[in-house]
């Protein structure tokens, strides 16, 4: 027997259910679930669900179908028709159906979807029939389906690549219709009467004739078998596998295809289609939240070129206000889809995302999906079903994303300067926090743009799947159509991004680069800012700020996962404002103190100049000297640190970069510095030509510097426990973790040992103090570290992965010059994630499993962290959790989303 | 019962025996050996070693010695009294003994040695009653204990460090010895009455006392134990630890203390001292070979201070030729030390170092050891021995160390062209081969000469150990006095460095830097070249050559280790001369074959030319153009190559390097390339700036070229298929495999062996054939690597590690920028060996054993090699034997010495 490759579902029963996810898909699963589960049995239009199976067998065998398939759709199909009584391709009473894809994960809009399949110049008198002489209705969903079937089949499926767009089919059509409206003196599609759109059918026709040199098939079951062909076709379409690399979804998924009978929201005034979630996706507020059109076709909806209406009171908006609710206008059918809502999370146990339909006055549920929210909306619902008890506290934790949290750190604008601003526009609040940016009308100049360094706010119509590399790279959305549900509001919300949709009163002319609002006219690189919470979009470029601190459900929030999380989360600070930023939100010490810092930021200017004195000496006698200049600056720097950070663990690392990196490049300063040094200006030119390396990054640097110059380390060292000296005589509790850098043996390590030992009793002594809490430690950071680490483990208290330097070594990728070949590894998919941003779990983890297991062997107390910026990445924290580690450290806005990660590892784990 | 710290030998009798070298240091258990083995039984004089565990405990517990140490030595000193019928420190009849030093493995000159230990006041009328009242030897006597016992006890062994050389006692006496010569009118010390020595014994013990602030003590069983105490205190001394540095040799060794009868060689005219070697140790011929001097004392030889005469007629040399052979002075004794020699020889089954001294017509058997010898000799020693059946082939091959068959592959001057010069001087040839350089005059001078990048010849009267530095950074050592047996002729000998020694027709004046040859006066700085075989020293700079190819004792010995070894040895080559030479060296194949190599040596200005257009094209069209323009030079030089190899195996590694290395520097080349690209000078300046790198050799190379411009891989691949294909139409076997550079992941391998693959197809097609031999593979330098062989393994047939690229990214180090660091590294102990000259067997071996057992899992028939500059390196064969590899690939010059090293590392391992 071959294998199952269709499951059939409708009237009551299914073959598949929700947790079939992997081989139906997320729709299929639904699909089957909604229509067959005992608890919930909705009204769902009968069809079938083709397997993933069947897509990747589709790829992997030259484009053919498995043997059976034919067989098992034909039977499927049968049950459908028994079911509706009716039949496919019968011209007197026939089946139309829809085909869609479906893949694991939802991708919106990504791929391909043909509704009114079967309808023939053989079945339309059989339609018109059912739809009692609605022959307007009829005309117009042939005229729908030619326009579709030709782009998506004929066109798209068959790899044909329009010279430009104006030269694809779909808008060589569309350009028909606009001639017959502009015509006619037509304003909207409604207008178009029986004979136009049967006038318009035959011009199609010709025209796809003319364009794709073949006939728009007439036979329905060519169309079936076309539709779903152009379905997985459409998963290696190019907005697909773009979406695919940006989500991270392998392409060897594929999708499902499901076929399922059409229900029409257009049949007339007793018809509708709509889109509602079991909750506020936009605030997480537990409210029942809908739109819907009355005499619409769902993908109306969807592609946000009508406004929707409200769908109850509580989803009126500023913009929707006027419109009549679903309510009120079918009361009945709204309180049997209110009642189905309630079912469907209870079921699901998580808000749901429902699209259904209305057919002359029949209800029928065509899809449902756990609804995507933003940050806030996913905290509070978090926390709220926790509350209900519908949800257990892990649960809870695993339904915030770290991104979704992240949305809740985003810098809103100053609310006290907003406060003084009129809005030049208002919209739906689609996409969270504050933003501002140049205006740009596409998304081919929002890349371009940026890819020059400036920030864009890219300002559309609506936007649709093409337009998705502008949308990722811009600051934010603005769109003047479309609501809540549209394009534009879905992809923001997904990836968190500030969004504003439906800015109605705005209008945009493409030729001349300008968006008038009202009376006031925007250039293209005018400045905008937008408040995406509350849909106000403003002109120039207001002041931004934090309100995380204030958040309570965020603390609620992250008390819950800090119940939950094994790793210690500290941060990287060098300065004490950081510092203090970071412990508020909720940093358990600082994981990374850079002592060079103080050579970088403010107030640097005279601390730097004492350095390069220090650096370009003939002698160790000058360097000393320096040194006890340098002195000071550098105990206070750190003294303030260990302050703000009282009581908890500062890991402090001595010098690092090379010495280089440090010197003037400008004549003046360089003149000056020769003049202090009381040598000439040719002299220090070859003295600092000397320090010039060809590889930096694997030169005289880090312990390598402390080695040839201890005198840099006992300096350092002096500082820090001078530093904490002083703060114990205040009656304070520093706790000072010494960190050597780039550390590749032992022998390193025992010799700054024996040095911040002597300068810890020279500390002591004058002090007069018994003891200063204190550990010494290394990074690992160079590969050899970690196959020494047994060896180093002897000397070192503690381990910190410099994860960044092992990356850069362990690939042997500088990062300073990565930018000429790693987007192409990316592109082409030789590496799946940027190892910088993600520990990479092959060759980087090996080598920090190794140097665990060989510290962790000698030192059974080896406190083991991680100082490289992967401490702020999700999945990174993930690993460190899974190593073992002791804890990671981030910067200081990502502490709470590393809190959130760690909890999450431990979930994952068990 | 207290340990065993002292091991008696003497008599016929021995405690200690030569297996025992770890415990009684080499010297102490040849003694045993010598005075105890039924075989040997030799006239040893009596005495006792301190064991080496001694030395080790009195430096772990502050310079104290263990308990029951002093009873055994007491009990021992019985021993020795009785046998000896004397007592030590008695008036009547005193017993002297000499302690010395006696490490594991020999340090010649490194440590100290006290000689007639027993001698005071109380004892001196004995021992003139015992010499039958030769007072001046006694006060002679008397006289060398003062000088050696002030400088090496009282002064070295206390820490004492005079200002100055000349502020030191030992100096500070001779001086007051050549006042008294100077003022009596002696020329020679044995012109010193018996008066005089009194006198000089007198002054000598008031310096003394004024120097060292003590008096010298008169008390035997105190200069017993300060003697025991200087040894072992001079196994820390500067010499000896920095000689241990060069050497390898491991700090917590330690040494042993012989403590021994004195016998006197310097007794009169019927007393003799000698060094002799039981084969030539520099030619290796088995004659018996060696130096004496009438009534001397040991320590003479040794010292070069006067010049000993031959033993033998077989030892004569043009520098001793007219002085007396011990064979015709004292026929007796010759023939009783011939018996022993040869007994010796056959005991040991190798070479001897023998010690003799003569005391009143009577033979002792002083020391003897395994004798030092240059290369040739070490070649042709074990292939006699082997074909006497003295030893085993595996003996014969563990004989010749590789450095010692490094020196047969020394050049030499061109005969021809040294036929027609004249020597300046002769002396010994101490040391193979020829050198050139500039003449310096002290070590110092030396080191300071070779740092600024110039060849140095090192001339000194005689070196002694404080000159060790110099003598190893020198091309070769000149030393106008001494014999084969001197410290210079010893430590060039271990070295394999060209030196002459005892040219004693020059003359050195240190103030003028002058060095006088007769009439002739050369200057520091002026060039000289020596033919250290012969021993001949000529004006200027000599033209040098290789001789190998014809040495039949080299390719005999090389045959030996082929038939033991089981490394492949192939060799890194770039030019079809490399590749030549390297076969008749006996290479088995290329290693590395660089493709960039073409455009660095000769003939490279018009590919480089054509490279740089490339380069700099600005599209894929610009850069097809140059690609195909290149063709042919690629083809030719691969074809080349491929030739010289024919049949052999031709490892060929694709473009490398990062681009920007190609790009030109001076301006008007820049200005040509600008013209010829048809682009403004400023345009190519932009170009070329986006080309620079901040480490670049973690940048933009090697196969991330080949991923970014897949045309650079098609056409370099396309070179290499024409090539093979070109050859076998002309009946050749060419045996290409294609090494991908810089890999880090799976996916690289993949895209690149799809274009090998295809161009494949494409040449077989153009020339119509079947197949082309060829392998496909990668390189294993990036740490990541390793971590995923596994994965590699799937798409490569081979591996070739890069441990150059490995070990600068698994440590770190930027092989360009380590100036900065790495001495320093190397002379504090951080690192024991550079890790560029011998794999790290700590961090680099184990990523290349990961990569190994990943790669071999999957692929049983991988085949896995070296090609960094590690394959020439002793050590890192053996660590690659051991690894599994299947070869190693070196330079040509060192294929010979990597066949030695893989024999050795079979044999090492049984």
């Amino acid at each position: 027997m071959a294998k199952k490759y269709v499951y059939f579902f409708g009237g009551g029963k299914a073959e598949g259910n929700e947790k079939m996810k992997e081989l139906l898909g997320g729709k299929g699963a639904n699909l089957a679930e909604m229509a067959g589960h005992k608890d919930l049995r909705l009204p769902v239009p009968p069809g079938f669900t083709i397997t993933t199976e069947v897509c990747t067998y589709y790829y992997k065998h030259n484009k053919k179908y498995p043997p059976g398939l034919k067989e098992q759709v034909q039977k499927a199909l049968k049950r459908v028709e028994q079911i509706m009584g009716r039949k496919f391709g019968d011209r007197d009473n026939p089946l139309l159906v829809s085909v869609r894809s479906g893949a694991r994960r939802s991708m919106p809009g990504m791929m391909e979807t043909v509704l009114n399949i079967g309808l023939t110049t053989e079945t339309i008198p059989g339609l018109i029939k059912q739809s009692q002489g609605n022959e307007r209705f009829v005309y117009d969903a042939y005229r729908r389906l030619l326009m579709m079937y030709s782009d998506v089949v004929m066109e798209k499926a068959a790899g044909i690549e329009p010279k430009s767009e104006e030269l694809g089919i779909r808008r060589q059509l569309e350009k028909i219709m606009e001639e017959t409206k502009k015509e006619k003196g037509y304003k909207n599609d409604t207008e178009l009467t029986v004979e136009d759109l049967k006038e318009l059918c035959k011009l199609f026709k010709n025209k796809i004739k003319e364009v794709l040199g073949r006939e728009f098939p007439d036979d329905p079951y060519q169309q079936l078998w076309e539709g779903i062909g152009a379905v997985f076709a459409s998963w290696q379409g190019k907005r697909a596998v773009s979406y695919r690399r940006i989500e991270g979804i392998p392409d060897n998924w594929g999708t499902a295809c499901n076929v399922q009978t059409m229900v029409f929201g257009n049949m007339g005034n007793d018809s509708a289609t709509g889109v509602a979630f079991t909750r506020n996706p936009g605030t997480g507020e537990k409210k029942f939240y809908g739109e819907y059109l009355i005499n619409a076709q769902g993908e109306d909806v969807v592609a946000g070129i009508r406004t929707p209406a409200p769908i109850n009171e509580y989803s009126k908006s500023e913009y929707n206000k006027d419109q009549l609710t679903l309510e009120k206008v079918m009361p009945k059918v709204y309180k049997e889809l209110f009642g189905y809502q309630k079912r469907l999370e209870r079921h699901y146990r998580d808000m749901q995302d429902i699209e259904f339909t209305i057919e002359k006055g029949r209800l029928f549920m065509l899809q449902c999906r756990i609804g995507k929210r933003n940050g806030p909306a996913a905290v509070r619902m978090a926390l709220d079903m926790y509350r209900e008890r519908l949800i257990t506290k892990e649960e809870a934790i695993m339904r915030v994303s770290p991104s979704q949290l992240e949305e809740l750190l985003h810098p809103i604008i100053d609310p006290k300067v907003e406060a003084g601003c009129k809005p030049v526009a208002k919209g739906l609040p689609a996409g969270p926090g504050g933003a501002s940016g140049q205006i740009v009308f596409t998304a081919e100049d929002a890349v371009d743009w940026v890819k020059e360094g400036k920030k864009v706010i890219l300002v559309r119509e609506e936007t649709n799947p093409e337009d998705v590399e502008g949308m990722r790279v811009a600051e934010a959305i603005l769109t003047l159509r479309g609501g809540m549900t549209s394009h534009a509001a879905l992809v923001a919300r997904g990836w968190g991004k500030c969004c504003i949709v439906g800015a109605s009163n705005l209008s945009i002319d493409l030729e001349k680069k300008e968006l008038q609002a009202d009376s006031k006219v925007l250039k293209e690189g005018d400045w905008l800012t937008l408040n995406g919470s509350k849909g106000n979009v403003y002109e120039g470029k207001l002041p931004m700020m934090d309100t995380t601190e204030e958040n309570k459900l965020l603390l609620d929030f992250l008390k819950l996962t800090d119940s939950v999380k094994r790793l210690g989360i500290r941060t990287n600070a060098d300065t004490p404002s950081d510092a203090l930023k970071a412990r508020q939100f909720g940093a358990e010490g600082i994981g990374l103190f850079r002592t060079e810092h103080m050579f970088y930021g403010e107030n640097s200017e005279k601390p730097l100049y004492i350095l390069r004195k220090m650096i370009c000496s003939s002698t160790e006698e000058q360097r000393r000297k320096a040194l006890e200049e340098l002195f000071p600056y550098m105990k206070d720097d750190i003294k303030q640190t260990l302050e703000a950070m009282d009581g908890l663990p500062v890991v402090i690392r001595l010098l690092d970069p090379p010495l280089h990196e440090f010197v003037p490049r400008d004549e003046e300063k360089l003149k000056r510095l020769a003049y202090d040094l009381a040598i000439s200006y040719e002299e220090l030119n070859k003295k600092i030509e000397t320090l010039h390396e060809a590889n930096p990054m694997m030169g005289h640097r880090g312990v390598r510097l402390g080695i040839t110059y201890p005198e840099i380390t006992r300096n350092q060292v002096k500082a820090i426990f001078t530093a904490a000296a002083e703060l114990i005589k205040e009656g304070k509790h520093p706790y000072p973790e010494i960190m050597i850098p780039v550390v590749c043996d032992v022998a390193e390590l025992k010799i700054q040992k024996r040095i911040i030992e002597e300068t810890y009793q020279e500390v002591l002594r004058k002090y007069n103090l018994k003891r200063i809490k204190y550990m010494f430690g290394t990074m690992i950071e160079i590969p050899r570290a970690s196959f020494v680490a047994d060896e180093l483990a002897k000397e070192a208290e503690f381990f910190s992965f410099g994860t960044n330097d092992m990356t850069q070594m362990g690939f042997g990728f500088s990062r300073d010059d990565i930018g000429s070949f790693l987007p192409n590894y990316l592109n082409q998919g030789i590496l799946l994630v940027d190892p910088f941003q993600t520990i990479d779990s092959k060759g980087i983890a090996e080598l920090m499993k190794i140097g665990i297991e060989k510290g962790k062997k000698i030192r059974k107390d080896l406190e083991v962290g991680i100082c490289g910026e992967h401490g702020g990445d999700p999945s990174s924290i993930e690993l460190c959790h899974k190593l073992g580690l002791d804890y990671v450290s981030c910067s200081p806005f990502r502490v709470p989303i590393a809190r959130l990660a760690a909890a999450q590892a431990v979930i994952r784990q068990k």
